[in-house]
């Protein structure tokens, strides 16, 4: 994907060792965003950003994904009121990924089932993976009530 | 993709609210895996696992990935010693995407540049994308040299 606000991706050593933002955007023309909670450290979500929704996190300084199942720019916290204030935007060494540290704003929840973090749940380690294997809960309760927060809109997870 | 080591995914509700270990591997047969230092809290690389590399990274307790640059199994730290140890793994809400927590061994890094984390540069927030804008280091130096530990095998970059 060619974009004229962003450098050309020329040589592995300019894209790893140069202070030219450079990012790589894969066939579907997106690249993986980690988003931790700037106080905690938590990881709250793993999402996607296009070069649209790049550019207006940089120039707004607020999280914009691109919402794979609505096929559409998402920015973060325009239903729920749970906008994602960007601390820290980090590249990675090859630039075809990306680290925000942000601010959540409200009650500091990012998870769209109403957990604080996506990642509300661990896989038991050091025995082999077995269709019996339980999850653990990682967090007691839910911080806010989906329905009360997104009504009747279609829950965003596909099988 | 089928493996009979996981639980079908059947309703939207097993695969959020349930305990049932239900991941999702996308067309490539892989997800996303967000490592981070269980200590600081720092984001260290971005990586992804097809199912083997799930099955192996739960059993054995130390982190393995599938190379998209070299297409294998890569088991991190065989090479440049840097094992990571899984302290905690998660899987989130729509179970199509990991976060591990670890201890990395030797000196602690985890990025092939040298760094300790992938993510050593920085964008500036706030204003817009131009080509001329410039990346912030965050990082110092380099935790190692990357021709002490791999020598001549080739750099996984791609352009």
């Amino acid at each position: 994907m060619t974009d004229n606000a962003f450098a050309p991706r020329l040589t592995v050593e300019q894209v790893e060792e140069g202070d030219q933002l450079a990012p790589k955007f894969d066939g579907d023309g997106v690249l993986p965003v980690v988003t931790t909670d700037a106080g905690t450290g938590e990881v709250l979500m793993l999402g996607y950003m296009n070069a649209e929704a790049f550019k207006r996190t940089v120039e707004t300084g607020e999280a914009h994904y691109w919402s794979r199942s609505r096929k559409t720019l998402w920015h973060k916290g325009a239903t729920s009121g749970l906008v994602q204030k960007v601390v820290d935007f980090r590249i990675d060494d090859d630039q075809d990924a990306v680290w925000l540290r942000v601010e959540v704003a409200g009650s500091g929840a990012s998870c769209h089932v109403g957990y604080r973090s996506c990642f509300y749940r661990s896989v038991p380690v050091g025995k082999p993976v077995t269709p019996e294997m339980k999850l653990t809960y990682r967090e007691d309760e839910k911080t806010f009530d989906p329905k009360d927060v997104y009504g009747d809109a279609p829950n965003p997870t596909q099988l």
